[in-house]
C-alpha cells in the first residue's frame, strides 16, 4: 500500500525566516510588481509583451491585434498565480509583524490586489460564451482553434489558467477566477475525449493535465479529474495524434524548432506513458507530463503507473541530472540528451525545467515518502531554481550552465543559447513568472501530513498547522544544519513524525525532549513516535562541511574534475573572486574553510576558501613541450545560486583536479575522501 | 630584399619511397579512379553527383537538367587536376621500375588518360563561344550569370579549371585544356575589372586568384596576372560589393549558411586585404585568399602586402591552429573562431582548410625562406591532411576533430557536423578530389631552387633535378629522422644548400662528406656551401623521441591535458587499443616507447606505448564524495593520420594528465620536461 498525501495548503504553512523567506520576500515585493509592468509593456528597453494588451483587445477594450508568441497568455496566468500567492505572503507578513501592521505592507497588497483584479476582470470579459479563452485565437477570429495542438499551446495556457485560479481561490476565497477556469475546463471537456465527435488529442506541451488535477483538488468535481486522466493516457497512443492533425500555418510559423517532424519524443508523445522507460524530449514538457502522470497514479492507487513514473524518475535523476538539479543537456529542442551526456558548458538547464523537476519530485513524494524525492527537491531548489533569479528579483536566467565563458557565449554559435548574465526579460518569458510562483508557493512543499503522520521534507524556519498537527521549525538552514522542532499532536492516538535525512549528510544526531536518541529510519526518513496532546522537542544537528563531489566516470565531460558542495548548496568559482576559473585546479586534500556571511555588507557572501593551483600564464607559444607551471593560489567559492550578482564574468562549478601522482590504493588515503 | 623562388615543377622532383610515396600511390591507383566513378554517378549507395552528367548536358550530349550544388563543376576540375598529376605519378613509376615497365601500370595510365580526355573533350564542347563555362548557368539558360557572386561559385569553379589546366599542361604538354582555361579567363577578364562597364566584384569563395596566377605562371601572359591582382585588391573595398550586387534566387537557395547577411568576414570581404590583421571567416576561403595575396606580394616584391600576409600568418598559426594543423574552430560558417578558442571536440577542421594552410605556407616560403612555413607544412601534411583519407584511398573525412565520441556525433546536434567515420562521399564533395590533387602534387613542395641556392623544406625519399642542381634524398622520414643527401651543383660558381631544421627537433647533427659539422643557421635553416661540379654528401640525424605537448594556457579547453608527438606526427588514443579514451590519464613523466611498424602485417601500426591511469568504472551513483579510483594501464597511441582505419570508435589526441601533487618549482624536475 502506497502513502497517499494530499498537497499541503498554502495557508497551512508560514515561512518565517531564513533564505527561503528572503527569496519569497523579494519575489513578492520586487518580482511580482516587476513582471506586471513587463507584461503590461511598461518597461522600456526590454522585449515587448502583449500579455495584458491581448486580453484588453479580446475583452473589447482595444482594437489591437494579437502580439507575441502563441504561448503568451500563460505568462499572464503564471503571473496571476504568483500575484495571488504574493497576497498570502503579505498577509503572513502582517500576521508575523502584528505590531507594525499596515503601512507599506498594506499599500503593497493594495497594489497587487488591484492589478490582479484588473486581470481577473479582463479574463472574465474576454471569455467566450462557450467558455473558450485564448487571446491568440479570439483575436484571430477563433479560426483554426484546436488545430495543430502540437505547437499551439492552447491547452498549455489553459492549464496555467486553472493553476492560477486554484491558487487565487485558495488565497482570496473569491471564486471569480475559479469560475472562469471552470467554464474553460468545461469547454475543453466538451471538445476533447474518447467519445464520438470529440478530439482524441492533447497538447504538444503538457500542463493542462496538472491544471485539471488541481481544479479537481479545489472543487472535487470529478469530470476535471477524468479529463486529466484522459489527457495523461491519450498521449503517445498510436497512431500519433500529431501525425494526422490539421495544421494551422500561422501558429507553426510562430514557434520554430528545427526538429524532425516525426520526432514525437520531444513532447513525450512517442509512446503511451506506460511504455516509457527513459526521460526524453523537451525537459519542461517531460517534467509537467510526469508530474501529472504521478498525480494520476497517486489518485487512483495505480501501482503500474507509479512504477513507470519511478523508472522515469530514475532515468532523470540517476542518469540525466546535473549536480545543480538542472536538466536538459541539449540546446536542440531544449531537451534531454542520452544517459550520462552532461556537458557543463553546452547544456541548456532551463530554469523552468528545474522547477518542473521540483514539482515532479513533490508529486512522487505524496505517494512515496522516500528521501530520494526531497533530496532532489532541495538540490534543484537551492541551486538550479534559485540561480534563475537575481538578488534584486528583476533579472533572470533562462538557461543555467555549470560553466560560463562570456566570450564563448558571445562569439560561438554553439554557446549562444546561454546567457552570460541574467536578463531583464525574454521574448519567451516563461521562466520569470514561473520562478516567482514557485518561490511564493514554497510553503506547500515543506511538510505533508495526515492525522497519523507528519512528514518534514525540507528545512526552513516555519510553522505548520493542519491535520491535527502543529509544528514549529527554527533553523538557519542551509546556512547550517542545526534545526529545532517543536511538535504538538492535538488529535487522538499516537502519531509518527518523519524527518528526511538528507543524502549529503553523515553524522546526523537527534535530541528528543533533551535525550539523545537513535531513531529508526524508513526510506531515508528518521521516524519518531509521539502521543496525543504531547509536545515533542527535537533538536537535529547535521554537520555541514564543504565536500568535493565527483561525477560518475561515465560523465565523460567531468572526468578529472570535481565540484564543491556544502550541505545542499553547490558552490562555484567566479571570475570576480578568482580571475579566469578555467586555469584553476583543486589541490586535492586541500583544506576548505567555510566563512559565515557578514551581515549587512553588500555581496558579503558566504564563501568557501580553499587552496589550489593556477596554471601560470607564461606565453611559451601555442604548443610546447614545456610542462605547465602551476602557482599556488587561494580559490574562493560562492554559492552557485548567488553567482553573477557582481557583473559579467566567467564561472565554473567543476574545476580540474591536480590529483596526486598516485599509485593504486594511495589515492583515497592521500585525498582523505570518504570511501 | 626578399627571396623570390618560383614554384617547383612537378616533373623536376620524383618521390621514390616512404610514406608520401605510398600515399601518392594510393591516390593515383585507388582514389583518382574512385572519384571518377563517384563524379560519374557510377557508385551505388553514395550521394549522387551530376559533375560529369552536367557537362554532357552542357555539351549537348544529353537533355538533362543541372544536378547538384552550384559548386559542382569544381569537383570535376579538381579531379582533372588530380588525374593529370596521377599520369605523372605513373610515368615516374615506370621510370623508377624500368625493369618491369608496362603491364598494370600502362593499363592504368590508359584508363585515367581516357577518362581525362573525355572530360577535356566535354569541357571544350560545353564552352560557350565567348569562353564562358559553368554548367549551372549554361543549363539554366545563362540567366543571372555573374549575379550573386557571393554564393554562386562561378569564379571559384573557374579558378579550379585554370589550376587543372596548368597541371594538365605541365604533365602532358597538351594544350587543349589550357586553351579552354585561357578562353574562360579572357571571358572573365572582359567582364571584371576597374574599367567602366566592368563588374568591380569578386567571388564569395576565393580561388580564381590562385587559378589566374598559375595560368600566368604557365603562359607568362600578363593579363592573367593583372586580373588576379585586381581580384586580390578589390575584395573588401568599400562599400562592400556583396551589399549591392543583384541576387540570383535559385543560387541563394542552393547554398544556405545561417550567417548574418552583412557578415562579410566570412568571405574575407569585410575590409581590403591590406587592412586585415586577424584571420577570420570561412577557413578554406581565407587560406585560398591569403595564398593568392602572398603570390601577389611575391610577384611584385610588395613588402607592405607581405607584412600584411605575415600578420595573417601569425594570426592563424600562433592563435588559431590546432596541433594537427587543422583550422576552423567553429562549425558555424566552417570558420575561424576568436584567438585561442580551440575546442578539440566542437571544432570543424575541414580537410580542405588544412590543405589551404599548406598552400598558404608554401606561397609564403617562396618569398621568405623561414622554417616557420615548412614547420606548418609538415604539421598539416602529416596530420590534418593525411587523416582526411582512409588507407584504402576511398573514404574521407570532411571535418577532422581532435576528439571524437561516436555517440555524441550521432546524438548531439552540436556535434553532428563531425563524422565519427570516414565517408565514401559527401553532398559537397570538395575534400576528396582536393586531397588527391594535393598528394599527387606533393613533389612540388619538397625543394625550391635558384641557380645559387637549393632549399630543402620537407623530408622524403626523392630526387630533384633543376636549376643546375641534382639532389638525391634517402630517408624513412617521418618514421625516423635519419636523412642522407647527395647533392651536385653543375652550374658555375659556389652555391648554398639550405636545410630546414624542424621546430620539433633538438640535437640535430650533420656529417658533411664524412666530417661532423656545425653549420650556420638562417631563419631556421642550416646552411651549407658547395662548389661547382662538387658532390656533397650530407648525413642528417634528428633524434626522434615521443614527447608530451601542452597547449598555451589561453586554450581553455586544453588546460590540464597533453598530447603526444613524435617528430612531426601527432599521435592519438583510439578506442580500438584502449577502450574509452575519455577516462585515460597520462602518467606524467611516464616512459614512452615507440615501436617500429611490423612489415606486412595489416594494421601493424607504428605505436607509442606509455604508462597511464584509467579512471575506474565503479558505479557509485551519479555524484559522490568518493574520490575517483585509478588503475594503472598501458596507453597505446597510433599516428593521428592513421586513426579510424579499424572501424568506428572514440578517439582523443589530448588526454588528461595526472599531474604530480606539485609544489612550485618541482613540476619540471618531476616530469623531466624541457624548460
Amino acid at each position: 500500500m502506497r502513502d497517499m498525501y494530499r498537497e499541503t495548503k498554502i495557508k497551512d504553512v508560514k515561512i518565517t525566516g531564513g533564505l527561503l523567506y528572503e527569496k519569497r520576500k523579494v519575489a513578492a515585493e520586487k518580482t511580482v510588481p516587476y513582471i506586471k509592468r513587463a507584461l503590461n509593456n511598461e518597461i522600456e528597453g526590454i522585449q515587448a509583451s502583449g500579455a495584458f494588451e491581448n486580453f484588453r483587445a479580446a475583452a473589447g477594450e482595444s482594437g489591437k491585434n494579437f502580439f507575441g508568441l502563441v504561448s503568451q497568455d500563460s505568462d499572464l496566468f503564471k503571473w496571476m498565480e504568483a500575484a495571488s500567492l504574493a497576497l498570502q505572503f503579505e498577509r503572513d507578513e502582517r500576521e508575523i509583524q502584528k505590531a507594525d501592521a499596515g503601512g507599506k505592507s498594506e499599500a503593497l497588497e493594495g497594489s497587487i490586489k488591484k492589478d490582479l483584479d484588473e486581470a481577473v476582470g479582463l479574463l472574465a470579459k474576454a471569455q467566450q460564451k462557450n467558455g473558450y479563452l485564448n487571446t491568440y485565437y479570439i483575436l484571430n477570429g477563433l479560426k483554426d482553434r484546436w488545430h495543430y495542438l502540437k505547437e499551439s499551446c492552447q491547452l498549455y495556457c489553459a492549464g496555467h489558467l486553472m493553476e492560477a485560479a486554484v491558487s487565487n481561490y485558495e488565497v482570496t476565497g473569491e471564486t471569480k477566477l475559479l469560475d472562469v477556469a471552470q467554464k474553460y475546463a468545461d469547454c475543453i471537456g466538451r471538445a476533447f475525449g474518447t467519445e464520438p465527435g470529440k478530439i482524441r488529442g492533447y497538447d504538444g506541451h503538457a500542463e493542462i493535465e496538472i491544471g485539471l488535477y488541481r481544479l479537481y483538488g479545489a472543487t472535487r468535481i470529478n469530470r476535471y479529474r477524468k479529463l486529466a486522466d484522459f489527457f495523461v493516457e491519450e498521449r503517445g497512443q498510436r497512431p500519433c495524434f500529431f501525425a494526422t492533425e490539421k495544421r494551422n500555418g500561422d501558429v507553426s510559423d510562430n514557434l520554430v524548432y528545427e526538429l524532425e517532424e516525426a520526432d514525437y519524443r520531444h513532447s513525450q508523445s512517442h509512446m503511451p506513458v506506460r511504455e516509457q522507460k527513459e526521460a526524453v524530449g523537451h525537459a519542461v514538457k517531460a517534467m509537467y507530463f510526469y508530474t501529472a502522470a504521478a498525480e494520476k497514479a497517486g489518485l487512483n492507487g495505480d501501482e503500474e503507473l507509479f512504477q513507470t513514473l519511478k523508472a522515469l524518475w530514475d532515468s532523470v535523476t540517476k542518469e540525466k541530472m546535473y549536480l545543480t538539479g538542472a536538466i536538459g543537456a541539449s540546446e536542440h529542442g531544449e531537451s534531454f540528451s542520452y544517459p550520462f551526456d552532461l556537458p557543463p558548458d553546452l547544456m541548456y538547464g532551463e530554469t523552468c525545467a528545474s522547477i518542473g523537476l521540483f514539482l515532479f519530485a513533490y508529486r512522487m513524494l505524496l505517494t512515496d515518502v522516500d528521501s530520494c524525492y526531497g533530496d532532489v527537491m532541495e538540490r534543484s531548489l537551492y541551486n538550479g531554481i534559485l540561480a534563475g533569479m537575481s538578488e534584486n528579483g528583476t533579472e533572470f536566467f533562462y538557461t543555467n550552465a555549470l560553466e560560463i565563458d562570456p566570450e564563448k557565449c558571445e562569439k560561438r554559435r554553439d554557446h549562444m543559447h546561454q546567457q552570460a548574465e541574467r536578463q531583464p526579460w525574454f521574448e519567451c518569458p516563461c521562466c520569470p513568472p514561473n520562478i516567482a510562483r514557485l518561490l511564493l508557493g514554497l510553503n506547500r512543499y515543506i511538510y505533508t501530513a495526515s492525522e497519523e503522520c507528519l512528514n518534514i521534507h525540507l528545512f526552513a524556519e516555519s510553522r505548520f498547522d493542519a491535520e491535527g498537527w502543529t509544528a514549529e521549525m527554527k533553523t538557519k538552514y542551509p546556512e547550517n544544519g542545526y534545526i529545532k522542532l517543536r511538535i504538538l499532536k492535538s488529535t487522538r492516538g499516537k502519531g509518527r513524525v518523519k524527518l528526511r535525512i538528507p543524502q549529503w549528510c553523515s553524522g546526523i544526531t537527534y535530541i528528543v525532549n533533551g535525550m539523545a536518541v537513535s531513531p529508526l529510519t524508513e526510506k531515508g526518513y528518521a521516524v519518531f513516535l509521539t502521543g496525543e496532546e504531547e509536545t515533542m522537542d527535537i533538536e537535529i544537528s547535521m554537520p555541514m562541511e564543504p565536500e568535493k563531489i565527483y561525477a560518475d566516470a561515465r560523465v565523460k565531460d567531468l572526468v578529472g574534475k570535481a565540484a564543491v558542495m556544502r550541505g545542499p548548496v553547490v558552490y562555484c568559482a567566479e571570475e570576480a573572486d578568482n580571475g579566469e576559473p578555467a586555469v584553476l585546479f583543486w589541490k586535492d586534500g586541500g583544506r576548505m574553510t567555510w566563512e559565515e556571511p557578514l551581515a549587512d555588507e553588500p555581496y558579503a557572501y558566504e564563501r568557501i576558501i580553499t587552496e589550489g593551483w593556477r596554471l601560470s600564464s607564461g606565453e611559451p607559444g601555442l604548443y610546447t613541450t614545456q610542462p605547465p607551471r602551476f602557482e599556488e593560489t587561494r580559490i574562493t567559492l560562492v554559492p552557485y545560486y548567488r553567482w553573477n550578482n557582481r557583473g559579467k564574468g566567467a564561472m565554473r562549478v567543476f574545476l580540474n583536479t591536480l590529483f596526486p601522482a598516485a599509485v593504486p590504493g594511495t589515492v583515497d588515503r592521500i585525498t582523505g575522501g570518504k570511501v
